[in-house]
């Protein structure tokens, strides 16, 4: 009962890199391509919507990428996030396996997102961008994107997709709070969105369609650029902090986790945590380190997507990507997850689980709900539906070890609160909510 | 801009003992009366609905009273919570001042409530309790209360002001999802409820009328006891961990407050921040110490208010208690910062009040929420309603060190965040709300 919960790492501990895990790939990724050419697509061709020093971070092989000041002290508003051990969820569970979570929820806009919007809104201020367009699923990156542009004296218009619009009407508050524009995605404002409306004027909406509003809006003018959530290296990069971090809390501790586990959508909590784990698989020394990466099984990219290029976005007005992919028209059910609503996955994650360095997991809508009731019971902390389906395979996991009597050190990411998902709880307590395999 | 912002505290640091103020008044408290007899109340008349552990907490005269193991394992899950520097607001201020904040945002609940709610959890469970019944304004009390009961496996009944019921439909939500019963008070339920209900069927409630609703069920039955979140002794004696560990955390970086601020409604929170430093200043160490309880101006208890015995309740269940209070009678105008909608205050901040030991000031709605917009600008926190009033006050002291050049450092306590309250926002953004001085 005394033991301590909380590792809190001080300030001037904070990681000053971040961790770029294209340096230890076992092969390289499959470029992006021009669409038209098929051929790979030029830093050039991407700097329409994008700075040139994030599109170097694309790229770049460098296996540590110096955090700028700017950001470093907009982290310190918040970070080090703690690493929390779940001590009544397992007493709860009665099990020999320890719980470690980072609970990035302890960030401003409640969520992991802020950690690359600061980097982005940085980078695009300093290549002298004036307005940033994004889309946003729940709500958790257009929160983090708006206060990050209110910092940088950046303009920030989102896109955000209808049915989470409609799911969560405290986030559009939020983001209007700090000076944002915000959209119900498809709209008619844009040709991708019309064309949409067209065919289904009832659609909710999607990542990919709002991702299409998003491109189209932001290429339209030189002074305004394009920013997104996760999916790309650079974007990931950011999130490894989250990983960077806990690697020393856990040394703090003197643990090194058996199993890492993440929620995935595009795939940016998930690699935060788990990829400056992955450097020690990758180079060998970690060999046995489990990587688990959950997903719903509603919109089951990695457990049921086709390892192929395919656009990043519905219109098709990205680059092709190699990536697990249920194709750039699928449009998920209207599951309150609206984070894990991606047709697609990161290059990185997917060539990783090609190559079986991670295994993926999915889950419906219900049995996470429960799980992450459960959780809310024992830790207090109420978790984002997204960060939910992490819950949900930490709680597998930690029963397997009940029945096998192994005593495994489990640490995931707790990505987000669900302060602002509460009304998908209501549902949920008054059984209105499908497992999500319903359109 | 290297400079940290956040100060961690070590949990094996974290305070093992609340400070009890009543050691120190320069003069007793006026002792609660028995309404028939107009005798000061028996520890044995009080025990219909407290335990005597707390009975016990709410008359002693010792300084420093441990906390139990328990009590201090459930604070685990999130304390020592930071104390933060809010570089960013003072540089938007461009004030000499230095501001920093106990944020208790980062509590499970959001609030600080759950300082004394597990407490009296723990208390009720080891008296042999099985349910606790309570009233709430915002629902950051009730929330509190639903956590720390179902850790203790108490059940646990709220009775809700309907104003905040409506206003703020996320936190029956929480409330729920621990497994509490939430009525929208005045309800039918009760004898309180119905007679208010008869001369106002559209009554929007208030923390008065609620306390005699939940007052009314406790004493109905032998293993239900009532619960308060703010106002007693003992209910300010728990919250004093929060001071305390302000203590400690700017004794780190080799400071201490000239300011200390926080909001008042009952004072639960005022108290936490501003007893253990009110200790040195009783004592004539800080002689010049500068303490400032912050109140709406639409429920203006201390700087309106009568200092008289008066019932902490609408319909006189409780014993009269000497406080500021506008009479038990008063419903306030709907602000929403429902936490603060209270009639009275504790007897210990009003006699601290009475003698000059603490100063108070009041604001309006609409400029409490322009305050809050800029914080959260600049600090990426949403706060609180209530502890926007906080806000208000830090921000006039910052400036008015501007004008004079003075360099004060300036301690408030961010009491809660605003992630259930984006409602009230959302009007603030559609000038939707008035000063709250309207009923």
């Amino acid at each position: 009962m005394s033991e301590n919960k909380i590792v809190f790492l001080e300030q001037t501990k904070m990681p000053t890199h971040y961790y770029n895990i294209l340096a230890d790939l076992p092969k390289p990724l499959d470029p992006p391509l021009n669409p038209a050419t098929k051929q790979p697509a030029t830093p050039q061709e991407l700097a329409a919507i994008f700075p040139m020093d994030l599109i170097m971070q694309e790229v770049t092989q460098e296996r540590f990428i110096e955090i700028p000041d700017e950001v470093r002290d907009l982290y310190r508003l918040s970070r080090p996030t703690p690493l929390i051990r779940a001590a009544n969820l397992e007493a709860e569970l009665q099990t020999p396996a320890k719980i470690y979570f980072k609970y990035e929820g302890a960030n401003p806009t409640g969520s992991h997102k802020t950690n690359t919007s600061y980097a982005q809104a940085y980078y695009n201020k300093k290549a002298g961008i004036k307005k940033l367009v994004t889309e946003t699923g729940a709500g958790q990156w257009g929160s983090a994107l708006a206060m990050a542009c209110k910092h940088f004296g950046l303009e920030c218009e989102i896109f955000m997709v209808k049915v989470s619009y409609n799911q969560k009407p405290y986030r559009k508050t939020f983001m209007r709070l700090f000076g944002a524009t915000v959209h119900a995605s498809p709209t008619n404002l844009t040709n991708a969105g019309r064309k949409v409306l067209e065919k289904d004027p009832d659609s909710p909406g999607s990542l990919g369609i709002a991702i299409s509003e998003a491109i189209e809006v932001a290429v339209q003018r030189d002074d305004t650029n394009y920013s997104l959530g996760s999916v790309l290296n650079h974007v990931l990069l950011h999130q490894t902090i989250i990983g960077e971090e806990a690697r020393l809390q856990m040394e703090m501790l003197d643990e090194y986790p058996d199993v890492v586990i993440g929620c995935v959508g595009g795939g940016s909590n998930f690699a935060g945590i788990a990829f400056p784990f992955l450097r020690d698989k990758l180079n060998g020394t970690k060999k046995n380190l489990e990587v688990i990466a959950v997903e719903p099984s509603s919109c089951p990219s990695l457990t049921k997507g086709k390892f192929d290029y395919d656009f990043g976005d519905e219109a098709g007005l990205t680059p092709l990507i190699k990536m697990y992919t249920l194709g750039h028209d699928f449009i998920p059910p209207k599951i309150h997850a609206g984070g894990l609503r991606y047709h697609g996955m990161a290059p990185t994650i997917s060539l990783l689980y090609n190559i079986g360095a991670i295994n993926a997991k999915a889950y419906g809508q219900l049995e996470v709900f429960k799980a992450a009731q459960l959780f809310a019971q024992c830790e207090g902390i109420v978790p984002a539906p997204e960060s939910s389906h992490a819950v949900k395979e930490v709680i597998e996991q930690a029963l397997r070890c009940k029945e096998t009597g192994e005593a495994k050190t489990i640490l995931f990411n707790l990505s987000g609160h669900g302060f602002l998902d509460l009304g998908a709880y209501e549902l949920y307590l008054e059984n209105l909510l499908d497992n999500g395999n319903s359109k």
